[in-house]
């Protein structure tokens, strides 16, 4: 079945999330007018790296910036500076952080460094978490917006707090920013005025920007120049990584500025889901261009009714369908250029058959 | 001075070594017959990845191989999982190998992990420098050709004999195998052949091969699946490596069979070196494609001369030159493409005025 919903998905002519397919068309796009003579970066040297380097440094507002290969990375480095700095192998984060869930330990691993949970898997950290959490972390790192509950966002205000706060008891703050550019909209600010909160920051080039891959990590000269030495130390610098770099740049360019448009995207997306029995959404009104669709009922159920959703109506809702608990299942979606193409009334349509399918099914016939 | 000998390096319309210019006509060229449609590798999985990985196993004789973004990331992964089965943190491999000079020490401050220097930094390691090591290392670790000493080898019977050693004394034998392919036509032997002498291999590719970067790391299957885990722990599984893995699958396929041609060639280029007085190359006759030129006079007047020639000749030698002692200094040549293409005439006038200016410098002119 989860073949069948994948197959369905792929073959849709329209899709709701993304910026399209992820094939070598994106790295033929991006190339396409840069000239063949331009030369390779070497080894973290050379103009390619070192002017987007400072042009995400100035975007950002920090002194300096490094290309990494990955987020993965950057984040661990990172948080070993900071522990390094304070002499402190202790750090705080959220209990779905990626660096919890999806890096096979690294962190623990690689650097053996000790991690404290905040909030708990249904919530943002807020100000309260930092206060009551046990002495003595060198760093507490936000992500923004916190993915794996469907992208959800603190206030400016509770970031300002747990801002002073950290700094007012020598605690650094570190910002997954993986999806930084995609919360600008809510908070209306810029990527500096957010980041001047934090010591240090990620954000990533394949989430709303649609890279192939590849990071950014921002901060102070003293702190980027020591996270050079590191990312030799993993293998990270690659001899040449303008394949990254150069496409990093294109798409930031092509998409940097949409990131409004993604939002309210997703905003309205989010209200046909929310428009159908059985349905919700996390959160019930998008704070970036992601959200989760949670559906009462089970992962097979719901496998079978988009597939046959995109097999009639040819828009891609999802590949994929995650079990949550008896009778409750999931998936993510994020906005990018592929939602502006489907014609609107055609969503409409879409919707208008997936509450008849789900109240079909609720109904048990 | 330096930049003055660079310049005039990269302004000669022919180079001596390697295959041409590091530039984006390097990722143009690899990617201009690769369909646009074809999907993308996504987080070490899909066709493109698990095609070439399992072309690179059958090629070295081995169950499986990883595709990694860097010969450093491959390496420290597979001396750690070494070091875990046997429950000991040491390895040995010679003092001049990339592990000690060039990773800003990645596997002592990411793995805890102990190193014995086998040998000295004047040859390569032979059965005796490991019978006669102290007691107890997980892992051997030998690097074919031994790069820094000008890429130098051991007999083929020395590898039979270490490797049955190591068999015999329960030590694993690694190949550090970034110029793997170049070192067949002076064996005599297959890639597997070579293999079959080591529980785990690397190779470059954007040495010989001439890609953008990328590497490969082959194996039993439960090795290999361990080095996976360890990928995703260091960053390195990225979402999408395949424009590392379409080039190096590209300029493999360019490539592969002309390693006894750039041999050759290395062979005939060091002799023209040797016949000027005051050089000598090392080894004196190659036994792959590369080795190192060494003068009996300083950095600066190597430089000096250098640069006329290169102006003069339009050849490009060498961009830099390594100050070894007072009055001796040298350079790195590797063979690739370029060599074919400049005329052989111009070759030997060049030589000609190579010593002639040289002898000048000699007699204090």
């Amino acid at each position: 079945m989860k073949n069948t919903l994948r197959e369905s998905y792929n073959k849709t002519a329209y899709k709701l999330g993304n910026h399209g397919k992820r094939n070598v068309q994106v790295l033929k796009e991006a190339f396409q007018q840069i000239d063949e003579n331009v030369e390779s970066d070497m080894y973290g040297q050379g103009q390619i790296i070192e002017d987007f380097q400072q042009k995400m440094a100035n975007l950002f507002g920090k002194e300096t910036a490094v290309f990494f290969p990955s987020g993965t990375m950057a984040q661990q480095i990172a948080l070993r500076i900071w522990c390094d700095e304070k002499d402190l192998g202790k750090v705080a984060y959220h209990p779905l952080s990626h660096l919890e869930i999806h890096e096979q330990d690294g962190l623990k691993k690689l650097h053996k460094i000790e991690t404290i949970l905040l909030a708990d898997e249904t919530r943002v950290i807020e100000l309260e978490d930092i206060r009551q959490m046990e002495n003595g972390v060198a760093c507490v790192l936000l992500e923004l917006p916190q993915r794996e509950i469907g992208g959800q966002l603190p206030s400016f205000e509770t970031l300002e707090e747990i801002s002073r706060y950290c700094k007012e008891h020598g605690i650094k703050l570190h910002l997954d920013g993986a999806r930084l550019l995609e919360v600008l909209p809510y908070y209306q600010k810029t990527a500096a005025e957010l980041c001047a909160l934090f010591d240090s920051v990620y954000m990533s080039f394949y989430k709303g920007i649609g890279g192939i891959a590849g990071a950014i990590l921002a901060g102070s000269k003293e702190f980027t120049s020591q996270s050079k030495v590191w990312k030799r130390r993993y293998g990270g610098d690659l001899i040449s990584l303008y394949p990254y770099i150069l496409s990093a740049d294109y798409y930031y360019e092509k998409r940097a500025h949409k990131m409004a448009e993604y939002y309210e995207s997703a905003q309205e997306l989010a209200a046909f889901f929310n428009g159908c029995e059985g349905i919700s959404t996390l959160p019930i009104v998008p704070v970036s261009n992601m959200f989760h669709v949670h559906f009462d009922l089970d992962k097979e159920a719901v496998e079978t009714i988009l597939t046959d959703i995109q097999e009639i109506m040819g828009i891609g809702i999802s590949g994929y369908v995650k079990e949550i608990a008896e009778n409750t299942s999931s998936f993510e979606i994020s906005l990018g250029d592929a939602y502006q193409e489907v014609p609107i009334e055609a969503v409409r349509k879409m919707f208008g058959l997936l509450a008849e399918k789900i109240s079909e099914r609720r109904r048990g016939e």
